[in-house]
């Protein structure tokens, strides 16, 4: 999906909302764990129900590799239904990867040809070589984490350099020169709110990730205040908040509800700039 | 597997040699391809074949994740290949996790619980709450990512704090608050060896998982001259030069030629320390 793209959808639901598909066997309602694929069949229902107020979807890795093959296949089965019935949506894989080019590019093939995912969550540490086997894809994009909304986020993230310059600002910064904001995003902590507006300063274009609304703390008014531009360049995330709404058989219907509550409070910010 | 376990292992084979085993569909002799699960025919060969000369073994997950479901069943399949016949090697995950709390748990879980194996790689880009998940299992390591043998490592982990302090000597300072030598270990690639002397100042007596010797250029005398400690303090990897040694129905044998070379190379500075 490119720019384009995603700016309208972003105009057309009145919502930059992403829902984080951190599908956990042991939290998701009981009675599903009857279904054959019980993983595949909370995510069904949950996109079902918060697709109408969602402009992407977020499987994080870790809780599919956790199930083992069983949750691969899940894995599989949730990209594969939301490519086929809801082709507009931003899809991201949450896999934080990484690594020498030649096992980047393993990855890059995976994500981007086998599965046809939009984007995929890649960690900087490993410097360019490590990031660009993933620009190559017409219409996929990385998301470079930059300033992560963990406690842990303080104990390098904000180590500053020589000249005062924080190393998320330098990731900000250097690998602007990798890609530019059509084949880039960022991933910035809504817990660092504030924080936000100096992250504009270096990336005044580019889409943010914005973890952290909900469930670890971050304010919404916060990151539209500090976080917005132009096109609105935000995707805030909340996967806990929405997807475990409630554990009975309304849990799909609950979780709607929730996901129109912050749609709802998302629509009158993309109506002031878009 | 614990510290003592893994210098008695080294000690006997006189070896530190890690076998990495990025097990490529389009790189193992074709005539494997015949077989029903053509990745664990070729793993098991090359373990079968290498394992005298090897103290290591090291799968790298997206080779096997990139073959999709088929792939990460060929990898469960070559863990318990290694559990059950070699239970006296070490065995790596090389998959630089790293992730919020509660998803490095899911993680942690996965490869030390389910899989049950030795060491895994993880990013220290998120800091301490994005590792300690990790650390909570007995005979367990977190072999952490310091300064990688590639060219982007000059991009953030060689950038040089107030102080003068580069960010991969931080890392290596700050996460030794979090675990000791008995459940923590290094990555630093060989193709830095001179540094590996100012590793040491910092680390003496940690584990350092060493790859790029061979194919990366990196050599075993530098690392050995600069990195090995009194209980040797190595585990040297090499992928490439051992597991593609030949495309011919001999593979597996010359894969054990290579292995042997450098564990000759290896034997005589064993015999030196312990």
């Amino acid at each position: 999906m490119n720019r384009q793209e995603l700016i309208a959808q972003i105009k057309q639901k009145k919502s930059f909302l992403c829902v984080g598909l951190d599908t956990d066997l042991k939290k998701i309602p009981p009675f599903l764990l009857e279904e054959e694929d019980p993983i595949f069949a909370f995510n069904k229902a949950i996109i079902d129900a918060t697709a109408p107020y969602a402009v992407a979807f977020k499987p994080n890795l870790a809780f599919y590799e956790a199930a083992g093959i069983k949750g691969m296949v899940a894995f599989e089965k949730t990209i594969r239904y939301l490519n086929t019935h809801y082709p507009d949506v931003f899809v991201i894989a949450d896999a934080k990867r990484g690594d020498i080019g030649n096992t980047s590019a393993m990855y890059a093939r995976t994500f981007f040809e086998e599965y046809d995912i939009d984007s995929l969550t890649v960690a900087p540490y490993m410097g360019e070589d490590s990031v660009s086997p993933f620009l190559g894809y017409e219409g996929k994009w990385v998301i470079l984490l930059a300033l992560t909304s963990n406690k842990g986020s303080l104990d390098f993230q904000l180590t500053e350099d020589k000249d005062g310059e924080p190393l998320y600002a330098r990731v900000l910064r250097q690998s602007q020169k990798w890609a530019d904001a059509d084949k880039m995003m960022y991933v910035v902590g809504a817990t660092r709110g504030r924080m936000l507006e100096d992250v504009r300063k270096i990336v005044p274009d580019h889409f943010l990730l914005v973890p952290g609304v909900g469930a670890q703390g971050g304010s919404l008014h916060e990151v539209c205040l500090y976080g917005m531009n132009k096109d609105c360049g935000l995707l805030v995330n909340s996967s806990r908040g929405i997807i475990y709404a409630s554990q009975g058989k309304d849990f799909a219907e609950q979780s709607a509800l929730k996901a129109r509550e912050l749609q709802e409070s998302m629509a009158s910010e993309v109506a002031s700039i878009l």
